[in-house]
């Protein structure tokens, strides 16, 4: 069994997920003073800000026909310029994380900031392998000759300006940026400014390596000097950049999503159940929940309610165990009384029905029946992942047309909803939006189409 | 060859379509007095269209797992009913026609207000056309079996409630009602105000039909009586509705663009241009220009703008023939120098390049290269459709590669881009954005995906 997660300032993720946000986003920091920084975008800022997304636009009509080729020869130059310039790297990193120390940032964030020679050979593996994935732009999706013989084809080509808006972690520089080379988009890059020396000898890195490959420095490029003002120009910047990916915590992705005006791909919080049916073996539930709820009780596909059938037999086991396994239980009074003999719990309330808590805690809940579970979780889910544990054939079916969520599980673990696991290759994210995409997001999500008519002369009757 | 289309009232289609904005966001007419029309989402009104999204979502549960039998039957119900209660519909028109009268309303703009017994045989037409086509809900975009035994399926499930915005055109509510039923959505209509009394009739006869056929009438409900609060309202239901269609001219949908928190499929403005090559046929660039500017100059697959290689013999032919069908040429000065002697033309300035005209004009200029054409498209496009008239291959591919909108045609007329010429079926519109939709939008536009994941027991490793 996998111990539970504790962090060295003993605060939850999710906690300091929050304080992740507020670093982020320009709360003032010794490395960031604010007397110079304006909070909203100002008009040179703007102009600035328009200025990179010019130079952005020209480097991905470049890019857009790029060979995949010498894409993944350009992702293998930044990975080995990584390595050869390590030092510099981990120089610029220390500087951020003595900065963030002096200015009391918790453990837990300067973990996530900090670079090592272990982590940084990490990042260059990722885009090793991303150099071997396939490369979406230029596959068919469709395609036809019409009866007057035109030749249809829709065929799938780069978004074109990706820009990024993301917390203090530099592995999340080179994830974002190597994703929108390999699928011939140009990125605009906001980092946390807590991270701002790390991300600034990054993208100067990765700037030569794509040079020496023959693509366009340009291609990833950084407004972080602009602050929080360069975040508020990126996200008025409709029709010049073509799509705005958040990376990080509620507050940072429902921030970005409402003041857009950029088309938003929203990724994240999965507030996930799983509904024990009464049908459900005792056996499969347990090792099901386990899996569920203590692997990695910080990502999103972690389950984090459980409601139980009245009738189910196998649930005082199930929670027997998970809370052996050191997880916290928030129950209902019906949920209390199935468990057993002293153990301990805690009263669940509106606010554990909503959480997310990403921690070794879980909200647990009885119902009746199917329809009572779908409507708990129609009131409460973020539209991630839920999952049925049962034997039942008409209740499976019930609840795999019941949920309205990126996806619906019968009897696995809800932390196979993953684009690794799903046989997707690299994921940007897990979408919980319905437009776009829908679910783990893979290189092609990164993509639009377009039509491609041809005929010799043809005209409409 | 089809003669100039002409307006009753003197005016162009695109003069015309601001005027229809203005009036169906609500500018003052006798039948919606502002006196007692607040113009922002006002509290009351929130809360009033929330509780219909309440009753849309209920309806949308039911209409997401209806069968295709189901829905095809309740849209011939539909069309029967229309057919049957022609009577009602048409005195509620005569009703919105006179006030329109009365209001000083344009002849165009009563034009598209007014059914009679053939329009309204065209829209019960529709539906039954509408009925014969496949369902999109349930289908099997992309599935496996992971080798752990997990089997996996992305299928398509409808986007649950969708709301549309346009202008005082009553054939829009049955075709944006239709489109929303047979794709399994529920749908909130906000229709101009100068056409309330038409679709209050259309919405009750839609609503009696489907609760006839088993569905609930609440999949189709309109909001019209709150007036600009009620569409405000609408754009701020972010959670509430998952989609929102603005249909119209280009102020209404910028407007929604601008002010929605819900995400909008965006539709339309089709600035799109042509490009003769050096290499074109004489005979097959005038075959496709006429077709392309005149076969229907009010829609948006319309060419607008035509670039002439300064090497190109076809040219003076080309122009001479458009100018005799009528078409107004805007030109630059290379291009009037390719004019025949005596040919009106007008200066073409910037308003020229970036407008839609919509009608009998088109702006015409002369470039030296390929390139010196990508350049002006890029500058000057909408992202609808471009097309190259070409015998160079190399010079097609790199127009082909080199424009970035929805389609991109060569040698073909751009009124080809619309679904129905296209393969697609029903058309909800043309997407001008890259998210989720680009180009024609067919029903499969209107569905999102949902990954339904089976295992027996399976945990991750």
């Amino acid at each position: 069994m996998i111990p539970p997660q504790t962090l060295q300032d003993g605060r939850t993720p999710a906690e300091s997920e929050d304080a992740a946000v507020q670093a982020a986003s320009g709360e003032p920091t010794a490395a960031e003073p604010t007397a110079g920084e304006p909070t909203t975008g100002e008009p040179d800022v703007t102009q600035a800000v328009y200025a990179l997304t010019d130079r952005s636009r020209a480097a991905s009509r470049l890019l857009a026909s790029a060979t995949r080729a010498v894409k993944d020869r350009a992702l293998r130059a930044v990975a080995a310029a990584l390595t050869e310039r390590q030092d510099a790297v981990l120089a610029a990193n220390a500087l951020d994380v003595e900065v963030g120390r002096v200015n009391g940032t918790s453990a837990y964030l300067l973990d996530r900031l900090n670079l090592d020679p272990t982590r940084v050979a990490g990042l260059a593996r990722a885009l090793e392998e991303l150099a071997a994935l396939p490369d979406p732009v230029g596959s068919t999706v469709r395609g036809q000759t019409l009866p007057n013989g035109i030749r249809l084809r829709q065929v799938r080509v780069p978004l074109g300006v990706v820009a990024a808006i993301y917390e203090a972690r530099p592995n999340v520089t080179i994830d974002i940026a190597g994703l929108a080379l390999k699928s011939g988009n140009a990125v605009l890059l906001r980092g946390g400014s807590a991270a701002a020396h790390t991300n600034a000898a990054l993208v100067e890195i990765i700037g030569a390596a794509l040079e020496e490959s023959g693509l366009p420095a340009d291609a990833v490029l950084s407004v972080d000097q602009y602050g929080r003002a360069g975040a508020a120009a990126l996200m008025g910047a409709r029709g010049r950049v073509d799509v705005l990916i958040p990376r990080g915590g509620r507050d940072l992705i429902q921030t970005v999503v409402r003041e857009s005006s950029v088309p938003v791909i929203e990724t994240g919080e999965g507030n996930v159940h799983i509904f024990l049916d009464e049908s459900a073996d005792a056996e499969m539930a347990t090792d099901i929940l386990l899996n569920a709820k203590i692997q990695r009780p910080s990502v999103c596909n972690t389950v984090e309610t459980l409601l139980i059938h009245s009738g189910a037999a196998a649930a005082p086991a199930v929670l027997d165990r998970l809370a052996g396994a050191g997880v916290r239980l928030h129950v209902d009074e019906r949920a209390k009384a199935l468990l057993p003999e002293g153990t301990a719990s805690e009263p669940a309330t509106d606010d554990d029905w909503a959480r997310e808590y990403m921690a070794l805690d879980l909200a647990v809940g009885v119902v009746d029946s199917v329809d009572e579970a779908l409507d708990h979780i129609r009131r409460w889910s973020t539209g991630h992942s839920e999952a049925i544990i049962t034997n039942d054939l008409a209740n499976s079916e019930r609840f795999i047309a019941g949920v309205d969520s990126a996806a619906v599980l019968v009897n696995a673990s809800t932390r196979f909803v993953d684009g690794g696991e799903l046989g997707l290759g690299a994921e940007v994210g897990i979408s919980t939006q319905k437009m776009h995409a829908r679910g783990p997001m893979g290189l092609a999500e990164l993509t639009t189409t377009k039509w491609i008519i041809q005929g010799e002369g043809q005209v409409r009757q």
